[in-house]
This record gives structure tokens, C-alpha cells and sequence, in this order.
């Protein structure tokens, strides 16, 4: 069994901010040399998402609107996590959004439907964070 | 390492609907002949799910409602992705109820607790989507 | 390819209670002599989660909170699955915490940031419940 690791490290300008990192975990794949097997993608910060859906601003900006219905960033007193932080609602929405995905590697690919992409989805950024990529097949 | 992988093909008559799909799984697993390992089973499509909950219809009915609650179809033009489409609520849908599920196999079996039961979630339907099945092992 | 298969058992006092399980899955790594790899960890039953954030108290009030005002309680009467049942509200909490979480084994090591914790979320407690522990690699 071939096992593989990477690190994607990321520091975006916005609190909140999805990135299509489709082709970088494409590119851990080919260096993997792996063919059949599976792909673990997660976020390793607690604020932040990796999660699979459609590369669509209208729909983007429809997660941002829902997610801050659901998990409200503001008032910061309403959470009890704010008391030296102010990020509670970024691990909610994490929580809504997904840690991670698992994709399966078929014949050295990504085996994925038409629409399939993989984002990180930042819900506390403006600092560097990572994602974890690791692979274990053949 | 053996792997082995198949598609389920759904076609289903309403826009949302669950389908349990246990016993599909199941016979790819027999098919795999995997005895140790793990299965990844998930929805090729970005407005549907595969989850792992209780084959009860009044649950099923109570999801139906919950998830309105949660993420309305309607109006729809309260979302920016339905332009030319109308599903953006199964995309928020299918994010509560998760994309992909995975499941350890032991013995030969899908190692399951009392109640576990594999389903196909169907947000947009009436039209043919799929699922993957991918299982790797010894 | 190595397998490894354990069961940790929980019987929590309260209905609803989060326990950081994060050194008996370590434990669990150590005796399966794995070193690459991956560990699924899953509740066993559909009204429980296993999931991943932060262990800060404050948080933990913040999610049962939140779960209570996205999935209520009570008034019992509002969920169909509530004939002989009262826990289709856990049912609907689970599915947002979520079933499982896949961890990637790098050196010998969970290969977690520096907050990532997992957690068994409890629901429905006061009884005898279970989580699975599924570790494959070399």
C-alpha cells in the first residue's frame, strides 16, 4: 500500500472566503502515483471547511447568506466561546459546511461526478491556515 | 490491496425523496470480495446525499420538514443560484445531510450498529443521477 | 494491509453530553501498529455523533444551544418519529454533528492541527451506547 501526504496552506484576505482547491489536491494525486484507492482531504484548523459542491458564485453567495442565518457572526456576546475570542460561529459553521471529504481514486483520477469540486471554505481567515491531503492506495 | 467500485443509478418520480440503499451496498461488498477494509459510498451529484440514519417513515417525514425549515425551495428567487435553475435549497439541503458516508468493513460485512441503514437523499429528482460506490481492502 | 477493529462504550448520565475520546482513539493507534493509514471513528447508533473541534466549554454550551434552537426538544409532539419514541430531535442533531470522521495516521501519529480534538456526542444517553474505531494501513 502507497501512502501520500501534503500540506495546502492557505492565508486569505476575508473573513470568510470558499477556494476551489480542486486542482492542487489533482496534483497531490499525481504525485502519489497512486491508482486505486482514496483520497482524505480535511481542514486542519476547527474554523475551517473542506467540502465538495459546485463552483458557482450565485450558489457561493447563497452559503454565505444561509450560514450567517444559521450561525449568526454577530452580536459576539451571544456566544460563550467570545469571551477572548470572537470566532464562535465560525466553528458552527464549519460544523454545517463539514471537516472533511473522502474521494475515491479510480484509474489514477479523482472519481468524481459532472459537477464535483473540492473547496476550502474559510470561516475565520485573514491568517495562515492549512489543509491536510493524504492518500492511501495502490 | 483489492479494490473494487460500482455505480447506483436512481431515477427517482419526486423532487426529494430517501431510498435505502443497504442492501445495494451490501452485494457490492459481496461482489468486492473486500473481508477487511472500508467502503466510501457517495452521491456523484451536488444536490443529493448519501446518510446513514433510521429507516422509520415518520423520521423520514420529519426530516422532510426540518430540512424545509432549514433551507425553503421556495420563493426561489430568494436564492442568487436560481437563475436558470431552481435548486439551490437541495444544494443546502444536501449540506445538512452530508455527501458521502463511509463504513468499515469487518469479517466480510458492513460493520453496523443496531439501527444503521445506508440512504440515497434525492433534493432534485426526477431525472436519472448516481452513486458511487468504492470499496478497498483485503 | 493491517486492520484493526475496537468498540468504546459510554453510558453518560445526561440525555445530551459531548466526551473528548481523543486518547482512547490514540490508544486504540498504538495497539493496532499501524503507521500509515487511515482511522474511521463513527458512532454506532443514529442518535450520536463522533466529530471533530474544539474541547473549550464555552464552545460546547454554544453547540447545545444552537442544536436546540435548529433541532428543539420538545414539545415532543412536533416530530412524526415521536409515537413511542422522544428522540427524534437527537436523530436531527446527530445528522448535524455528524455519523463519522475519517483521521489520516501519518509516522504512527493522529495527523491533526493543533485544536483537533474528537468528540463522542451524545444525544440520547442514559443508556448503553458504542463507537466504532476502524483503522486500516500499513
Amino acid at each position: 500500500m502507497k501512502s501520500y501526504r501534503k500540506e495546502l496552506w492557505f492565508n486569505l484576505p476575508n473573513r470568510r472566503q470558499f477556494i476551489n482547491i480542486t486542482s492542487q489536491v489533482e496534483q497531490c494525486l499525481r504525485e502519489s502515483g497512486v491508482k486505486e484507492g482514496m483520497v482524505l482531504c480535511n481542514a486542519m484548523h476547527i474554523t475551517s471547511s473542506v467540502f465538495i459542491n459546485d463552483d458557482e458564485s450565485g450558489l457561493h453567495h447563497d452559503f454565505e447568506v444561509w450560514l450567517e442565518k444559521l450561525a449568526p457572526e454577530k452580536p459576539y456576546a451571544q456566544y460563550h466561546h467570545n469571551g477572548s475570542e470572537d470566532n464562535a460561529d465560525a466553528h458552527l459553521k464549519r460544523t454545517v459546511m463539514g471537516r472533511e471529504v473522502v474521494v475515491a481514486i479510480t484509474e489514477g483520477r479523482l472519481d468524481f461526478g459532472p459537477w464535483e469540486q473540492i473547496f476550502y471554505g474559510e470561516f475565520d481567515g485573514k491568517r495562515r491556515k492549512r489543509v491536510l491531503v493524504k492518500i492511501i492506495g495502490d
